[in-house]
């Protein structure tokens, strides 16, 4: 079999694809655990089902990934059973090994040995999967269809590696909550319908939202827009057609995505894969960052980014009230004890005096006299604008961010469910990043060290 | 004849009104000045009229003017010969005395002496006023009208003395381009058509732009409204049915007048009377001044601060589009050597680093890829917002005010056609107006320190 690849793409690929060696540890380690919970289920359970998943079961893992997506199918229980029971009799099987369970749609365990990581995900085996259901159901139909279209077209596997490589490179690739952009079976679903991975960049860098794909034609094109009128993008799942597979990508992602995908078309470059490393964001300008402390080794990563979201958004909507003005943010977690969010700023402190603006005497006379005794209780003057606005200024009360941020900790901490928040005040946000001791290639959001790299091949091409 | 009056008013009346002494002094300037012109041009010019005209004429002038309007009015003249040969004629006549020759939309004289001050102004003698002459031969007919209605209600005399105190005092006397107020004559209209001082501030508190006021039924309201369709304010000249007597005031004027009106009516204070010397701008925060050097003794007074108004409007604007927060600004002369505009600032400098809004990927990819070029070319970075804009910072190409108006300097001096021009930086405006050597009092525009007066007052009311 012989795939028409560029020499780009056949270095990357090089060191995307997992040697045999990996496939066959994470085999053994895979039989291991599937032995362990069938001996352990099959007396109570006669016909649960055991089975990999995910990108490991499609063949479309990459290297430096060490996990495997293991599903216990249970037959004839219900969905609640599943959300309250199953837990307590999978864990009564992995308890030999160590494990943590963790909450999302409903629980599930991880078991982390070596380097080696499992998610053992219990769920009600279906017919066919559809509304109501919980999404893990769905997960068998996508490895069934996946597996399915990449036999029929081998060269495509690679297709997927190159794709998703680029997506995680570009900050794009994640459906959680907290990154919004592309799952490993989004990915995998453009590359099949279009083709491979430079058909889908050639795409995809003309895309405009609403941008509607429906690869097998099963959707109903004006029901879907309508039920996802707020997602720029809509893929409809080839398994359950009333379902946009692309739900979780938002603008911010999609937008990067178009982006990379011209920038990578006009001088591709190893670089604009993650393999590489050259990754991860660039926090540049003055930063205010907030690290809070709690525990977070139990809860699915996607939900603490999530929430270290919602606290980046909370920080620059404050700040911006208070007369700031937010560059980007950006937010990282090392998933055990640490939630850090950033906040790059045009400067950290603003000046002593603000202007504001006031209204016309004929207008609202009243108004007027309040704004003029206002702003000389504040410590300012007021004055007369070429307009007839009276205008006028005031000590400004809050000049500095790290006072502003500081005020609204408790609400941080909250957000975060962390024992401790403090703020710590960057010249420069590279510091912040150093200071977190957090990877620069764990952080989601703000400014990506890629588009340097854009900007460099661009500028010597 | 007793007039009622209110404490505050008496006082101020006390003040205000020209001593008998000053009455004198005056009328033997007027009538020394008139005796040389009578008796150089009546050769020549056998039915020529020489008359006082203006406040001193009207008996309206303030205690602190030592003024008089002289008008030579010629029968049978061109208006051409007005503009080109009177000067001449006039400059003989008057050659013993020390004088200055001024250029307005005419030519005129202004003789001063020993603080007396008298500008000889000639004009053509008309039968009436109407569109097509030069201002001045309106002024015959605005002294008669005034005369007659004040001969009529003698105590109005003293309220238009009050009401040009009081718009004085607020920095919106005077119909000069550079200062966009009230003239004399409009104050005299008011007075008359409301029937004194506090009435016109009670009416003229509750004034809405467009007014409209026709104190003689004369005007055509639609006509005048299209016509004056930029003025805020209409006051039909009752001598000249077609001209707006208000057309000089601004939309700044007028808001400070009505603001005044109502502030001043809820705790009447002699403070708000120019008499008090309580006036004046109270320049405050961060400051520019620019100080420009030049001949200006023989340019009329209201075409330098014309001039000035340019130069701080085109400070101001070119300080926002590198991104400054002007506040306001302000200006004054001397009228002899020095020009000085200032200009209010949040503040002197701005951070290192700029916010650039920049464009959404899938609107104008040419167009975002050009954006991300520039800002790492500037020195900056790039990201993408929430809402799909690809974002940037870059370093600010101007961060200090200083630098941005000295680059300007050039046509600020070419405006102000000076010699020279220079430009100080102040932490706080008032020691600009200390170091312009310039009484805060002469400064137009900006915060003025009545305002405080208010503040005070209604403070402690």
């Amino acid at each position: 079999m012989s795939c028409s690849r560029s020499e780009v793409e056949l270095e990357v690929l090089e060191r995307l694809k997992p040697t045999s060696l990996q496939l066959r540890v994470l085999r053994r380690f895979y039989e291991l655990l599937r032995g362990m919970l069938v001996d352990c289920l099959s007396g109570r359970f006669p016909d649960v089902e055991v089975e990999a998943h995910g990108s490991f079961a499609k063949g479309t893992i990459l290297s430096d990934r060490w996990e495997v997506d293991i599903f216990v199918l249970f037959n004839g229980v219900t969905r609640d059973w599943v959300r309250r029971e199953s837990l307590r009799v999978l864990e009564e099987c992995i308890r030999p090994l160590p494990y943590t369970v963790k909450y999302a749609e409903h629980p599930y365990l991880t078991v982390n040995m070596m380097g080696l990581k499992a998610e053992v995900v219990p769920a009600v085996k279906v017919e066919k999967p559809g509304s109501g259901g919980l999404g893990v159901e769905r997960t068998p139909f996508h490895t069934r269809y996946v597996k399915a279209k990449l036999e029929e077209r081998p060269c495509l596997a690679d297709d997927v590696l190159l794709l998703k490589s680029f997506m995680e490179g570009m900050g794009v690739y994640g459906a959680e909550t907290g990154i919004g952009g592309f799952s490993g079976y989004l990915a995998e679903l453009l590359v099949i319908h279009y083709g491979g991975f430079r058909e889908t960049l050639m795409e995809s860098s003309k895309w405009r939202p609403q941008v509607y794909i429906d690869p097998e034609g099963v959707g109903n094109e004006a029901k879907l827009r309508s039920k996802y009128r707020d997602s720029p993008i809509i893929v409809v799942d080839p398994v359950d057609p009333d379902r946009n597979a692309a739900a979780s990508v938002t603008k911010e992602k999609l937008a990067l995505f178009i982006l990379a995908s011209n920038l990578y078309l006009r001088s591709p470059h190893p670089g604009y894969f993650h393999i590489t490393g050259s990754g991860g964001v660039e926090a540049s300008g003055p930063a205010l960052m907030v690290v809070c402390r709690g525990d977070y080794i139990r809860e699915p990563e996607e939900s603490i980014l999530g929430k270290l979201r919602r606290v980046a958004l909370l920080i620059s909507s404050t700040l911006r009230d208070r007369g700031f003005r937010v560059t980007w943010f950006s937010y990282a977690s090392d998933f055990v004890e640490r939630a850090v969010a950033l906040v790059g700023l045009e400067s950290l402190g603003l000046p002593e005096l603000e202007y504001r603006r006031g209204l016309r005497p004929w207008d609202d006379i009243e108004g007027a006299v309040r704004f003029l005794l206002k702003r000389f209780d504040e410590g300012g003057v007021v004055w007369v604008n070429e307009e007839g606005f009276l205008d006028g200024i005031r000590h400004r009360p809050y000049r500095w961010a790290r006072r502003v941020v500081e005020e609204m900790l408790g609400r941080a901490a909250e957000v975060l469910d962390a024992s401790s928040c403090e703020v710590l005040e960057c010249r420069d946000g590279a510091e912040c990043v150093r200071v977190s001791g957090l990877g620069r290639g764990s952080f989601v959001g703000g400014p990506y060290a890629w588009m340097r790299l854009a900007y460099n091949l661009l500028k010597h091409s």
